[in-house]
């Protein structure tokens, strides 16, 4: 298809996959993680130190395994999700400590609003997963903070979630957390329940935390994203084509680790790289550089056959304003459009990932709703088009009165449910209302309507007595 | 590429076509205008009283000799421009009654405003042309206004600019004042100077004002983008697949009196066909459907080597908030991407064309930046991955005191004049600004900074005296 945004060729893919393999193999990448180290030493890798050196046959082998899609089953079977080619999922911003309310003020997240998060994404008719760590509660101790949000992420949505990875016993007890609601450990070998955020420590490092809990993730077939997010000019080149380079060594890296761990693991090839903003030293997630990113990602996860993620609704805006609207825009429809398949911080964001928006998700919803919509083909069958109803009406007719228009009128266009279509005096007259503040009432009216999903009340206590007894451990 | 947009196949293309074609032949379409049905009769083509029948032949001939791209020339050579194949233009908002100023309050447009347009369009890096009728000016006689507006065009602005297509009259005053600037006839008619927008009265009409001047402007060497506004559901069939077929066969009609007046004269095929909200029975410009229409519009007129307009910064919304955001940069993006040719409505357009807002030109204006920047290909020549740079900084390094960094930092990536990168202390400091309002001040910084671009004082006189007589006479 024409399109002006830049398509690689197969030359250039190589010559990114080329870069890649120069860099595993010479300067290799740092697992700070015994088991790691030892994984790859008892599968013949070079290592020196912390450092892993990888020859290409070892990644071309991990590529081999690596499937190309997978299922996230969710507990409620009619919301399970595909993610691999065609099939993509929406998912909520992810990590913020702040929320920032409509009228502009900042404040620590509390579990409150990381519930009412899960409730949000629960009414949702376009996010498709729960997330994690929406929000970073401020008010429940850091240790333990993992179990109540796999515990919300649980019980307040019956969609598919997304698994704990800030520690390798964190990462084990979600996994022990979800053979509770599945009912036993070999339910969960069967099927992928969770998927879990991986990020690489640019330039060329992987944490203890995150290599522990890829491990124990990979081990029990659970699926990783395995991401790489460079600040170009920063933590990696000031050059894109180099950022594509190095992020593509990381991201391989840790693919290849998952694959050794568990062969056919599910994982995600993943990239938000953007720019910094070379005025203030800080990432820049509303600049253009992370949609070009994003677009050249989706190419790459392709030419290996894996699922890709990148994204999402992102900004650096820091109130639901017409800023946030365009970047935020700019960047989803690029991921959907470029076969992103796990698109996370779709919704809520502002502020380069400093605060979530409870208003920000009502609007970024809204778009989600409209790029699925986009995705649908328009029909060209004799029916669709329908000469004959064209001809009847001739010309200067009107098509207002067609018996066809009232029996397609109510389900052939886009409903949007936030996005307000008044005139301008019907506009006036309701206040003159930007679209943040229809989003604060409609936020409210979600909540009260919110409905939890059933489950059966002896996994539950199950489930919330793990959680008790963990604590108190 | 891979996208996850409707890619029509031939086949589609061609049942659209052959659609348009059967409507052509059977149903014809009405010219409400003398001449122009006197030059459809000359040449041999069927018409009964105001309805012209045109054979697929007729259309065929038209199509050899519409040319596939044209320059319009600026009086500032500098600033000519190229529209068509892989060759866009942004241009400004169309058409607006009615200024919406930053409180939400909207007046009449005046004259003043359109000015002020016009010096925006000066003085903007992004926009390519000058607009025609940005706002409809009240305070102006409506039966001159036209005079002024070309007066503007030319005076306050250096760029190529639109033309005006409101009467017969109106569009031959346009070229005789282009020949003034241009020094003679001949000049222009060596070279298109100016581009006008006519448009369809759906379905299957065109109106005496508008086919009068499309001859005028044919005649003279001028372009003409040929559009078609369906609103499914209300001047068309509530199905795309029919809007498709039926403007097709409105476009193709106009294009083809174009190539009867003037072979080779320029032309554009266009559409802004989009959505009828069901509730309300208005026109919806933030509707998915608009960008539906806009990605297959840009594919049907790469199928008939024509260039293309759709777009462009188009909303629902009244005031410059979040949703003017996401709906304008759907749209718009789209446009971009699926290489259309004239962006009309680029910049400022709110409300479903009612009104202008000079905050939304900046903000939309940003975005037509951030495209721009989006479609500069990521260089990936060994110079710009540097594979040594990324071997030297090597694990866990940093990029940003390395002196690649410096030399690049100021020029490798997009540079915001508007979007806000502040973090959350500084932006609370700043006012807690949402971007509509930064964009007031900034519009007032940049009407104060406007300098008249150099023109010969004779020719500017005689471009006045002109207008005086004109309106005098």
């Amino acid at each position: 298809m024409y399109d002006r945004m830049q398509e690689l060729s197969r030359q250039d893919m190589e010559k990114i996959h080329d870069a890649a393999m120069d860099l595993l193999r010479t300067t290799g990448v740092a697992f700070n993680d015994e088991e790691g180290l030892q994984i790859f030493k008892d599968n013949g890798f070079k290592v020196d130190g912390n450092k892993v050196f990888f020859q290409e046959s070892d990644v071309q082998k991990a590529l081999e395994t690596a499937p190309k899609r997978f299922t996230v089953h969710a507990r409620n079977p009619k919301k399970s999700v595909e993610v691999g080619e065609d099939d993509f999922v929406f998912l909520p911003g992810y990590g913020a400590p702040f929320v920032m309310d409509a009228k502009g003020n900042e404040r620590q997240a509390t579990m409150e609003d990381y519930d009412n998060f899960c409730k949000l994404i629960q009414t949702s008719p376009y996010i498709d997963m729960n997330g994690w760590m929406m929000v970073e509660p401020a008010d429940m101790p850091h240790q333990t903070v993992h179990l109540d949000l796999n515990l919300s992420n649980m019980l307040l949505c019956d969609k598919p979630f997304m698994g704990s990875p800030v520690s390798k016993k964190a990462a084990l007890e979600g996994v022990e957390m979800a053979e509770i609601l599945w009912g036993g450990k070999e339910k969960i070998m069967d099927k992928t329940v969770s998927v879990s955020l991986i990020n690489s420590l640019s330039p060329l490092q992987f944490s203890d935390e995150m290599i522990g809990s890829l491990i124990a993730l990979a081990k029990n077939n659970q699926a990783c994203v395995v991401a790489s997010l460079i600040m170009a000019g920063g933590s990696g080149p000031v050059t894109l084509g180099g950022v594509m380079a190095l992020q593509n060594a990381e991201i391989l890296a840790g693919i290849t680790l998952a694959q050794l761990v568990r062969k056919g693991a599910p994982v995600v090839y993943g990239s938000t790289s953007s720019a910094m903003d070379m005025k203030t030293g800080a990432l820049s997630i509303g600049a253009p550089e992370l949609s070009k990113n994003i677009h050249l990602v989706g190419q790459m996860a392709r030419f290996y056959n894996l699922p890709s993620r990148a994204g999402g609704g992102l900004t650096d805006a820091l109130c639901t304003d017409a800023q946030a609207g365009v970047e935020s825009a700019v960047a989803l429809t690029t991921a959907a459009r470029a076969g992103v398949n796990f698109i996370l911080h779709s919704c809520g964001i502002l502020g380069s990932y400093i605060a979530m928006s409870f208003e920000k998700f009502l609007v970024d919803e809204e778009l989600c709703g409209m790029i699925r919509n986009m995705f649908k083909p328009v029909s060209l069958t004799d029916d669709a088009i329908d000469l004959d109803m064209i001809k009847q009406v001739g010309i200067g007719g009107q098509y207002l009165t067609h018996p066809k228009t009232f029996k397609l009128c109510r389900t052939e266009f886009y409903m949007p449910s936030l996005m307000s279509r008044k005139n301008k005096d019907a506009w006036a007259k309701a206040g003159k209302q930007h679209i943040y503040q229809v989003a604060e009432d409609k936020v409210a009216q979600r909540l009260a309507a919110y409905e939890k999903p059933e489950i059966n009340p002896d996994i539950e206590k199950e489930l919330t007595d793990y959680v008790e007894k963990r604590k108190t451990k």
